[in-house]
């Protein structure tokens, strides 16, 4: 999994039908030392419930679609958890309560 | 899911059988702050009939043959949607009927 | 898929028993403005039949194997079409009857 | 399979319900003379047991989903083993047992 | 698939059960000139017994577990070709026999 952060949205009126109620996010990377990087992910979200500036999970490729009610929607990358905390070398990098 | 710009056709005649009948369009991607890359994909267009010049979502690896139809073709790209607006921080980068 | 030029071939003889009879094809990638990249892939071409100097697309990933006779190969990549036109915004970079 | 280092941890409580006791561990990709490169992913450790600054082998993909408890997790990166040697050209590069 | 050169050998004792008996090589990746790239992949080799210096074919994603013997094992790379010729333009850019 990637660690992204949550940076808008992207509405679709006309898509495959597959895809009508879920939630898309526009996710912008993140590298190691906690930096945004210029490469992003339009994810789908539908188990979690993730709000702007969170940093998220992200799992890519046929992983997104095994969350609950995705399996069969053309989904190649999904939120799957929000992150509390990320410790590195024992010192933390990023603390969502901090934020 | 990236987003990309519909920009041409590829047209092939002499292809894999189970190709028959799939439209075929040169996507050409955008970054995260509106930009044309130079990056590109040919992604078939089942479901959704997307136009020159409109932005799309496209899905890339298995999920491409979750498009009803698509299931058992050797396709590993596909347009799920027509982007009517991407917003990035509350503020707008695309709107398609600004167009 | 991606568009690439057929540039030439790999053989082997001792080799996973289920690629016996599955020609290998190494081909050049194109980027979107026609020009040879520096980068290939080896692929299958077990339904199409594409010769040298050809400009092909290529599936990659489990698409491989959903050319009939491939399914239970370890093939990550296959010519899934002969490449007559690319047009982008109306002009066309390639076409065969030109070459 | 990438060789990496565990640099860390990441911790979710807001996360997919199959996700739920899954250990995820930050993971720093290494070069092939050994140095840590700025690129990293975030893996599962269900079945491996890895401690920090161990070298270990993650698997990406549809591969993660192939750890006995994992097949069901939206998962795209596991943590196969730990590394005791990697030796190149009969030079050993990396030992356990030396750290 | 892609070029590779077989370049050592990861040793690992504490791994997935599955992973037992699973010989692992260290490659390195070859550029479409012939010469060697900084970057690497371990994978398996359980069909084709590939030794040191030699050009392999390796397959990654899904397509490594179609090798028989390891439709269940997590492993996301595997050689399935000792290449004996690559051919580029009729030149041959390499030949075992030649080594």
């Amino acid at each position: 999994m990637q660690i992204a952060k949550v940076r808008g949205t992207v509405v679709s009126t006309q898509k495959d039908p597959s895809l009508r109620g879920a939630k898309l996010l526009l996710l912008q990377f993140i590298d190691e030392s906690g930096q945004l990087l210029p490469t992003y992910e339009v994810a789908a979200d539908i188990s979690v419930g993730a709000g702007f500036d969170e940093w998220v999970l992200v799992s890519r490729g046929s992983a997104a679609r095994k969350v609950e009610g995705s399996e069969e929607r053309p989904i190649d990358a999904m939120v799957v958890a929000i992150i509390d905390t990320v410790t590195v070398e024992n010192r933390p990098i990023y603390s969502k309560k901090d934020q």
